[in-house]
């Protein structure tokens, strides 16, 4: 493999994104994460938080819910300027996508993909949104169900694969067992033995 | 960790089998696999085939299925007598054990047990079974379905979880993409780093 890409699809609250951080600091290759959003926002010039929550989850209301501006060509434009920058960063050369069904849209990448599913259990997601990302201690199972199932109804209407099926990846990693660190370093040596 | 077991529930067809005897080579530690069921055959009397068959899938009458001797009754007793066998295997030290539930039959092991789940897309077990297995080059998809179906509906109605669902193992590996000998490097590393 010359330019390899890591994708990370993660659960809400299982540590994906600093998995994809450590990882990409270990192997000295860039992170994108953020950017995706900011690049989106500038191009398109809506905000971007709510690019944010337009470019990974659905609406309940679904793709045709009748939300005003909200509506199917919204998301439309702004699914295809995330293809479109997740392929320019691509093509800039080895990298760590987190997201935003990376795995997919980069699917015609094929040899070059390291496709990663990063998830936990409840419990220690739970935990984890209310300790380190400062969420309510209030019920966070109900909110992480919440966003599991609007995460998976993006991902599976834009993709038309199930999100979170072991098929649709080449390794899925436990940090609730396993931890951050030797997830961060399990995608470190499969990336690098398979150079 | 001071004895560590290695559970490996694989699709069929994807090379779980091998990669667990790869890896118990390489850490120097038994892969119980077709010892089980040798082991239930003699305790129960039942013939090895029909163990093997009765010890990881559903028939197609479903558990309360009317197929005479082999009935509820039997299958509870197999079961017990597998459970009984997997825990003793387990408490003589570090291994392997292949299939049969026993990540869910160890689960009072918790902090000692590495959880795997092998798997592979349809069109490289396909490959695998009909040059592997020497099993018949005609609809192989469909065999795989079918043992999928019957595999799932077991571990579901043994266990009251998903097979296959990646919140029931510590980590789940493509052999499809990684490749077995991949696998067996992957699982090696993670068992000694956990050390």
């Amino acid at each position: 493999m010359s330019d390899k890409i890591i994708t990370i699809s993660r659960q809400f609250g299982s540590g994906g994104r600093t998995v994809a951080r450590k990882a990409a600091d270990m192997l000295g290759i860039p992170c994108y994460d953020r950017e995706i959003i900011q690049q989106i926002a500038e191009k398109s010039g809506f905000a971007e938080d709510y690019v944010s929550e337009q470019s990974e989850y659905m609406d309940d209301g679904g793709f045709f819910g009748s939300l005003g501006m909200y509506g199917p060509t919204t998301r439309i434009a702004i699914w295809t300027e995330q293809c479109q920058i997740i392929k320019d960063l691509a093509d800039k050369g080895p990298c760590i996508i987190v997201g935003r069904c990376a795995d997919y849209v980069l699917k015609e990448y094929h040899e070059d993909l390291l496709k990663c599913f990063i998830y936990a259990d409840m419990e220690s997601r739970a935990h984890r949104i209310v300790s380190q990302y400062g969420e309510s201690p209030e019920k966070p199972e109900k909110r992480l169900k919440d966003k599991d199932k609007r995460r998976a109804a993006y991902y599976e209407i834009y993709t038309d694969q199930d999100f979170g099926d072991p098929v649709n990846y080449d390794l899925c990693l436990n940090t609730g067992t396993l931890g951050i660190d030797a997830c961060a370093e399990i995608i470190t040596q499969v990336y690098k033995n398979q150079d």
